[in-house]
């Protein structure tokens, strides 16, 4: 049977949420999650030409973050999320740089990583690609048999890993887990 | 006297130039130079949904090649151009996740970073910042005694090494450098 360890990755450049999980056969297992900060703690910073010395050091702490992940709990493979385009050209910058570094640790590391649409990931994990953050943090806690509903980004970077782990194909897979969706929901 | 070696880098998805200068006191000296190639041949291919595997699979080049390039010629500072906001958003997404590889390749090194944006680079070599690309490549090949001139990848990321050899204080500092310079140009 089939044993794979998979690490979600929901990037951002002030948060960055982690997954990890692990699928024997059809049957997948909650390992870790949590989220790494940048945060500076300054609130309402304006971001772009005060941040030079900071971007940088930002990334640091993505890069030792997800290295001390992956050195912990060893993923075999790599799901991170494909960011959205923001309105704000220099937050789509800032975001992408994130997900660069993100992506760096994985494949300086030999992981392979693939990418899904917070789109396919919803699809997969609630049966809706428009569904609610609620909705995907109560779905991964249904489908990881978590006894308490994970924080938003730790629930995205999970959810990104089970889509993953079901072959980013949605509900049908889960189904012939035991799992019965309707609207969804399971039932 | 100071003798600091500096690596410039001009970041991009599918080319990123690099440069190396030596700082001794206020001279500087032409190390090295070149370009990571990422690009996978395929013209006219359109980025987005269908570069799934390809995205980390570049960074990857690039990070490698960086890697390379630091392992080599040890450089103590990294100084890398801010990237434009592009206006096509996808674009500026892409642009930002290859500059946050070359960023991570470079604190992973324990390197520090400063950052400048083209204005500032163009400023320091130039003495306009809004020279063309043509001014750009000649003022490197004069700056730095070259035997030709650089290809404008390498020339941006030298440019930007030399910016900030230069404290990013533009033409003031080459002034005391035993340079003259008059209207953007070398007297």
């Amino acid at each position: 049977m089939s044993n794979v360890r998979i690490l979600g990755i929901d990037p951002g450049l002030r948060l960055t949420g982690f997954g990890v999980i692990e699928k024997v056969g059809e049957k997948i297992t909650y390992i870790s999650s949590g989220t790494i900060k940048t945060a500076s703690g300054k609130k309402n910073k304006v971001e772009g030409e005060d941040d030079r010395e900071e971007l940088p050091a930002r990334l640091k702490i993505i890069l030792d973050g997800l290295f001390e992940v992956i050195d912990t709990y060893q993923p075999n493979q790599v799901a991170i999320e494909k960011v959205f385009v923001n309105i704000n050209p220099q937050s789509t910058l800032l975001l992408g740089q994130a997900r660069g570094a993100a992506i760096s640790a994985a494949v300086i590391r030999n992981l392979s990583v693939a990418e899904y649409t917070a789109l396919q990931v919803k699809q997969a994990v609630v049966g809706n690609g428009h569904a609610q953050k609620e909705q995907v943090q109560e779905m991964v806690k249904r489908l990881l048999n978590l006894p308490a509903t994970p924080k938003p980004d730790s629930a995205d970077a999970l959810a990104c890993a089970i889509c993953h782990a079901h072959g980013g194909q949605g509900l049908g897979k889960l189904a012939t887990a035991g799992y019965r969706v309707r609207g969804g929901r399971l039932v």
